[in-house]
């Protein structure tokens, strides 16, 4: 008997607490879901030439953004649809009826335009899988927000985004960034496969510089979840050759490999990696995991200042920052100094070409 | 200070009990994350000619069901695809190849295949993008779950699910379904854009009949959420004349709309109201809405049996069921029994052609 009353007691003092929490809470969950819509700019999602990889790429990516696949499942968007190639007006039309039809339920509006000013105005996140020349970029950088990030998709991805950084100096330079993490996911599901594991199961490859074919995957840090725990991937394979020969091959020819199988470029393993790149900065990567970007190099690791070079980093907050001291071997550091080679003379070639 | 005292006993009393609790929600949400895989299988998702429009739709459907889109977000999948149109072998091959480029962590397999046997062992979910011969359809009867799930969405859609039905005997009536998830998300989305309201506020139309030029759009039960709660469109839109003809046309112009626009059918569209169909089956529609389905006919509103025509239903706990009791009007009466004419025709022809 003394216990119950005890429990009844405790229950009249804990009760007001416990609501009040719970109203707090509510009027949060409450706030959350009227977050303003974010706007995302996703630029050249259009052309009617169905071999142009930007067009199936666009009509994959836009989709999963609707969706809340980029910016997850309480964020309503309004999506900014931009092309500026001749007779893109009816097709971008088309699409901008679809994504209506579709009546998704985070979708809160649809911009499709040929004008870049009204395309760029108020922008929170772009996605440029056209590219994007002078006059596109320097109104990018006076209409969007001050802290808009940016996703480099276009090839030659790491040179674009460095010709972007320079012509809207107003855009900080963390937030301009390239994709790589098509090659990050590939090389997880290569070795998933080889180790007859799950996908979720590996983390921590890398890919170092350039998105060419000159890009380093690297995983000597990268871990397996087992029954026994995590373990590093050269414990679980040892063959050396096959780590450093045809995985970095196979990894770097399956963009070839789908061009050859679909006669069309990878759409919708890009646009899916577009958003991982993207929700991660956003929301933030899963404790001890990184993922691989393509962003302004402070120095690290010994590269060149002033290029976008593909890291390893972690995200917090809606900010990226370089995972460090991680070590690195002689054939790493080769292949690494290699590619960031192939970085700067592809900014020369594309300075002389703007000159 | 007794206060102070009657908090801490209440506290010891409270917290083995919440401890429990909490050990309990804990271990059930690690058993969500083990459930099995679903196996779903989508036909005709890969051939290369891109006028065909089971193509970009397979293209556009993929990465929503392996994001979760179309079974949840705690549901992983194992994708079957099958095609059996010749040179659909590379195709599919190709798909595959950036479905495991994309590393979904939700997704456990692909296995692409033109082996109708193979591609129909154990399947939970059906979508069917592309036509499904006879053989196909028995395949389906005697490899698939005993409560697979199908949704037709190759049209004649309607009258290809009654010739499933009829072919493959064993699957339940009530698990073979048809699209009309696309016009009535249309529907919502034309009546939120004339009404300047979100899609989210709208809610309760319905699609009768055939997806075909006849079905039937009835917005007499449909309402908005205001300021001053849910209110019936008709007082909102007092302007009848357009709901009964202007608004009915746009909806079923906007496939012909789009195929004009994109020089392509619509796709991405098709392909997430085939996810909302197949979720809502499988997950619930929210309290006091419905949707649209084809489903078999139990006569309900004088239709007649035998059919599959789209009616208003709810769902819960993956089975549908009818909603009763709508009030018919005169007008709505004559384009109900219209359309259920036109599916008794198509019936017909299947039947005289397949005999």
């Amino acid at each position: 008997m003394d216990y119950l009353e005890l429990l009844l007691k405790g229950l009249v003092v804990l009760f007001p607490i416990a609501f009040c929490w719970m109203l707090i809470t509510y009027k949060w969950s409450f706030r959350k879901i009227e977050k303003e819509p974010m706007k995302v700019l996703v630029t050249g999602p259009s052309v009617s030439d169905f071999q142009l990889c930007s067009v199936q790429m666009g009509y994959a990516i836009l989709p999963m953004i609707a969706r809340g696949v980029m910016l997850g499942p309480d964020h309503s968007v309004t999506l900014h649809l931009f092309d500026n190639i001749e007779q893109a007006d009816e097709a971008l039309n088309g699409i901008k009826m679809e994504l209506t039809d579709a009546a998704f339920p985070l979708l809160k509006g649809v911009i499709a335009t040929m004008d870049i000013v009204e395309a760029c105005k108020d922008i929170n996140i772009v996605v440029m899988l056209g590219g994007f020349p002078r006059k596109e970029a320097s109104a990018l950088g006076k209409h969007a927000v001050a802290d808009c990030k940016v996703l480099v998709v276009a090839n030659p991805a790491n040179t674009n985004a460095l010709i972007l950084k320079e012509f809207a100096p107003s855009i900080p330079e963390k937030n301009i960034t390239c994709l790589t993490r098509l090659d990050h996911n590939r090389a997880l599901s290569q070795i998933a496969e080889r180790l007859k594991v799950y996908v979720t199961d590996v983390k921590n490859v890398i890919i170092w510089g350039n998105h060419s074919s000159t890009q380093y995957l690297d995983v000597n840090h990268a871990t397996v979840t087992t029954p026994n725990g995590e373990r590093p991937i050269k414990e679980l394979d040892t063959d050396d050759h096959w780590l450093k020969n045809e995985f970095i091959n196979t990894v770097q020819q399956c963009g070839a490999a789908i061009i050859k199988a679909r006669k069309a470029s990878s759409a919708l393993s890009a646009a899916s990696a577009a958003c991982d790149h993207m929700r991660d900065w956003v929301l933030g990567t899963p404790k001890g995991t990184w993922v691989s970007m393509g962003v302004y190099s402070d120095g690290s690791y010994g590269i060149p200042k002033d290029i976008i070079y593909s890291f390893p980093v972690k995200c917090q907050k809606g900010k990226w920052s370089n995972v460090k001291g991680l070590k690195i071997d002689d054939f790493s550091r080769a292949k690494m100094d290699a590619t960031a080679k192939d970085i700067i003379d592809e900014k020369e070639v594309a300075h002389s070409c703007l000159n």
